[in-house]
């Protein structure tokens, strides 16, 4: 059926003289989760993992994907003919590297330019000119027809489910206000407009969720914002009239989903558009008319929108009460299943959706679940299917990693329960773990640090052991928006420049997950929000600190108390007293024993 | 005087045309360590602070210093007519928006080119360009003049000391080997050569060291590496007969200093020349053969010359055992000096350098020796100079920063002293200080980590109770060479790419001095120097640590022994036995009997 399907894209490449087609990944926005819609090079190469690129050329097709889905890749490309590209192994050529050879003799390279982003076609493009031999011949870009999607037949429909306004009660600060602050951003830079393709800034910005795509509450569209007015593209059938009203009045107003690309390219000869073009697709750029001018930085939404107002963070310590009450209910609930045994990987993670959805103003999940058993939890980004699915023995570990979308906000919690007796190691680890997380939270730190300088304090006791973890500490975490959402985040090495330069502000919040893994045997992972404060400030500067936002007890069965110092015991007995106090009156009398039972001082 | 200096140069500029000119304070190899015969922003301006930049206009002239200066450029400047422009405050323009501010309508701009980095020229033309009115004139360089030199009469003379070669017993690697090396590295960017200016790296590399700067052994040179050969481009009078008989031998030939400009003029068409352009100068690169390509990299040598060689580090232990035995003898001599009340920071500076004097293949100070007692200490660059040099007091602190050259290394520590009793928030002060330095050095940590990771553990103890400091916690030093050595680093943010992608290595020496200064009272700092070295290896990578260096002790009298956790207390315990073990057998009686007290396990 692969086999087909590649061919049948070969046979559309070859009508047109395509020497080689790019099919990614990704939505027309950059997003992190897509819409089935997008999911072409899943359709194309039977790979369903969430990152990966195939590229097919006359006679041939490979797929580039990383370490954390070899395995499955392997598997589900087996008999396809698809050759498996491993990225960041040694000798295996980045796509880049791959198309620069390919084409270094020229061609015709072929793409959705929707897909892609201008920085990627740029890099490519230098790519290819470097390797280029002396007097070869040029190399043709084919860039405005979905090829992948004319092979798939049955396709999946675009949703346009309805989008919503999210009240100020929530958002904290009205849409005017919030577009005046980004029309004096783009003013500083003398544009005229702003064009935001990102589907997370544009529903910051105008206060708006919506339901296409599973897990980010986010509106598919684009948005064009003129000095005076704006411009929101999107499919009309998913805004209803009281919203159409409600951007009317802040002079927003609606048009079709598609119709951008014809208005960038008829904007006003002179016009200065500002955009992000990390971000901006390929197509748009090209769209845009030649008289313009442009200015490439960074979406002031994207600051903004990192430091959460006063609001949002008290509206998010809300979401985490429910969220804690949901978590806590689910434990104890645990602790009293497992050992009747019918308690699987699955049936634990529809339990835990149950008790979430419990809670007021919840709604779903805000990432896909990893309930992991023993083995599965060593698997970083492991998810339970029918396959896998493990029964929930009364020994050794279980590592769970959820979260949920409230109204009030996002979660991200990860739990590593003990649900039998644990050997001295067991302990140890789950220990070093448990210090990584108590130390990065507690750090009070001068204005100007970035996650670069604290993410020691999480990795400090695992490597005191030899151990480490392959991931990075933290991420930040949107306002009932995306639970992975920059510039902030806690990592030895930064992936972006804007990493390395962004310290951490008051009310960005992030995730705190140190871990370890062992392959084969289990898997451990303690994960709190954490929102930064500020301090006292003092001659010096401002000092900083974060508070845990996530109320839901460590497992003291797990404790190796001997390893913690005093101040680690203490800064632990404290959290777990505010997670009783906050947590108890909302549970009935036996989860109340249970959660004094969990925090009980040590 | 200086009035009549700067009308001087106005009218050397008025006869040229040349509207606006620039005097920074850089040799032609971007030297941090200049001869006096590069004075030139000192002797037009009067200004004499290490880093400051003169332009001068048609009728006006502006110095631009950073913070460390500017109270002293505030005096020095008084009466001269120039303007300070004080660097990094609020609304005062850096000296590239000044330039391009004043030459937007277009002009003459002039400069001496081999004191610029052509990245400095870059920058500065990019912004001009930027500000530019539509139709404005184009700006014109003058660069190929040295009129400051023009104007200064009784310049002193470039001196041209013997250089001398470095035995591969010190040096632990042949030159051979070490060109090999480079030859390979400039290799693989397909280069035909490699152009040196740094003169340190010049010294690593053919290891040799000179006389001719202050503090720093290195000698003024050029170096152009070929694949067969290289030509050393020096004062023939600077190199003795065994030394360029010995660089010969090698394939290194001696040429004029000056004649590397008509060399680059004359490369043949088509080579390809590596060379970094963030530190060769302007007017090398732009007397480069037109017909000849460039490779712009980061000089090979910076990586190798930062990671030392077991024979570097071995000898840097004997080095530090030198140093260590006469700072013991000094302190020792000083707690006795000073009650007696004839002791001076100048004097006590002499002092040291006496008993330094004593150790074997001492070579002098490694930088400006800065010793100074009571408010002098809160100064983090001073220097004591006849008019504000202090009597020490039996009473408060003293910091000493000072180093030495030695044939086996280079050091650099510091010692904060307390010279009579101390209050309880003094012992704090001194005692979050040592805690940093101690955390900092005791770190383990997986191999990848950066200084940006580790600069939290020198500033914790400090952050917790509100304070901090204003400067770095670590640069590299080399190996009897510059006490200031990239690329490794520790601080809180990058201030080079650099810094922020290389991670510590084995062999890195690196300081560890945290600090904390109260103005118009004292200043605590306390450094030593750390090596890199290999701990376990373990199946999630390399683990690495640092070992101390520096063999002098702390002082116990200003340790609030209750502020010590018990790892600290060991680590302390542990550093005090060994600077006894290592130092006390090269000691006299009275001063074994000083640092037993003095490494007293607490």
């Amino acid at each position: 059926m692969i086999k087909e399907r590649i061919a049948k894209l070969q046979e559309l490449m070859k009508e047109r003289g395509i020497d080689y087609y790019i099919v990614p990944s990704d939505d027309y926005h950059s997003s992190e989760y897509v819409h089935e819609y997008f999911k072409c090079r899943e359709f194309l190469s039977g790979f369903t993992g969430s990152a990966g690129t195939l590229i097919v050329g006359a006679d041939s097709a490979g797929l580039w994907t990383d370490g954390r889905y070899f395995l499955q890749a392997e598997q589900q490309l087996c008999g396809s003919g698809i050759i498996l590209y491993r990225s960041g192994e040694k000798g295996v050529p980045t796509i880049t590297e791959y198309l620069a050879g390919a084409l270094c003799d020229g061609g015709v390279l072929g793409f959705d330019g929707r897909v892609l982003t201008k920085s990627f076609v740029d890099k490519l493009m230098a790519a290819i000119e470097e390797q280029k031999k002396g007097a070869s011949d040029e190399v043709t870009l084919h860039y405005d027809e979905d090829l992948a999607g004319k092979v798939w037949e049955d396709r999946p429909a675009l949703t346009a489910k309805p989008a919503y306004e999210l009240d100020i009660r929530y958002s904290g600060e009205s849409r005017a206000d919030k577009l005046a602050r980004v029309r004096a951003e783009f003013a500083k830079q003398e544009a005229d407009c702003l064009i935001l393709t990102s589907l997370d800034d544009i529903a910051w910005l105008l206060n708006i969720r919506g339901d296409d795509v599973a897990y980010n509450p986010v509106v598919r569209s684009y948005l064009l914002i003129r000095k005076e007015d704006a411009v929101l593209y999107m499919d009309r059938k998913a805004c209803p009239p009281e919203l159409a009203a409600s951007l009317e009045n802040d002079n927003v107003v609606i048009k079709d989903y598609d119709t951008i690309y014809e208005d960038v390219r008829t904007l006003p000869d002179g016009t200065v558009v500002q955009w992000d073009e990390q971000v901006v697709n390929d197509t748009m750029i090209r769209s845009l008319n030649p008289a313009c001018h442009t200015v490439d930085r960074e979406n002031p939404t994207i600051l903004f929108k990192a430091c959460k107002n006063p609001t949002e963070v008290q509206n998010m310590r809300k979401a985490h009460v429910k969220d804690g009450v949901a978590l806590c209910k689910f434990l104890c609930w645990l602790e009293g299943a497992v050992p009747q045994g019918n308690v699987t990987e699955l049936s634990a993670t529809d339990k835990l959706e149950e008790f979430r959805r419990e809670q007021e103003h919840y709604r779903g999940q805000s990432f896909d679940p990893i309930i992991g058993y023993g083995e599965h939890g060593a698997i970083i980004h492991y998810s339970a299917t029918k396959e896998s699915n493990a029964v929930l023995k009364p020994e050794g570990f279980v590592l769970m990693d959820t979260g949920g979308q409230y109204l009030e906000g996002t979660t991200d919690v990860t739990r590593t329960v003990a649900l039998g007796a644990l050997t001295a190691e067991q302990k140890k680890h789950y220990t070093a773990v448990l210090k990584g997380n108590l130390n990065l939270a507690s750090a009070k730190f001068m204005e100007g640090t970035t996650g670069l300088n604290l993410d020691y304090l999480a990795r400090k006791a695992l490597w005191e052991l030899g151990l480490d973890y392959r991931h990075g500490t933290g991420h930040g975490v949107g306002y009932f928006l995306n639970v992975h959402e920059g510039p902030n985040a806690i990592r030895l090495k930064a992936v972006t420049g804007r990493e390395t330069k962004t310290p951490f502000m008051e009310g960005m919040i992030t995730s705190d997950e140190p871990g370890v893994y062992f392959d084969g045997q289990y898997g451990i992972r303690l994960e709190n929000l954490i929102v930064c404060c500020k301090d006292q400030e003092t001659e010096y500067g401002q000092l900083m600190r974060h508070e845990y936002l996530t109320l839901v007890p460590f497992d003291l069965r797990a404790v190796d108390v001997s390893m913690l110092t005093a101040e680690e015991c203490s800064v632990l007995n404290a959290y777990h007293k505010k997670v009783y106090d906050t947590i108890s009156p909302m549970l009935n009398e036996d989860e109340r024993e249970w959660l004094s039972k969990a925090t009980a001082a040590i």
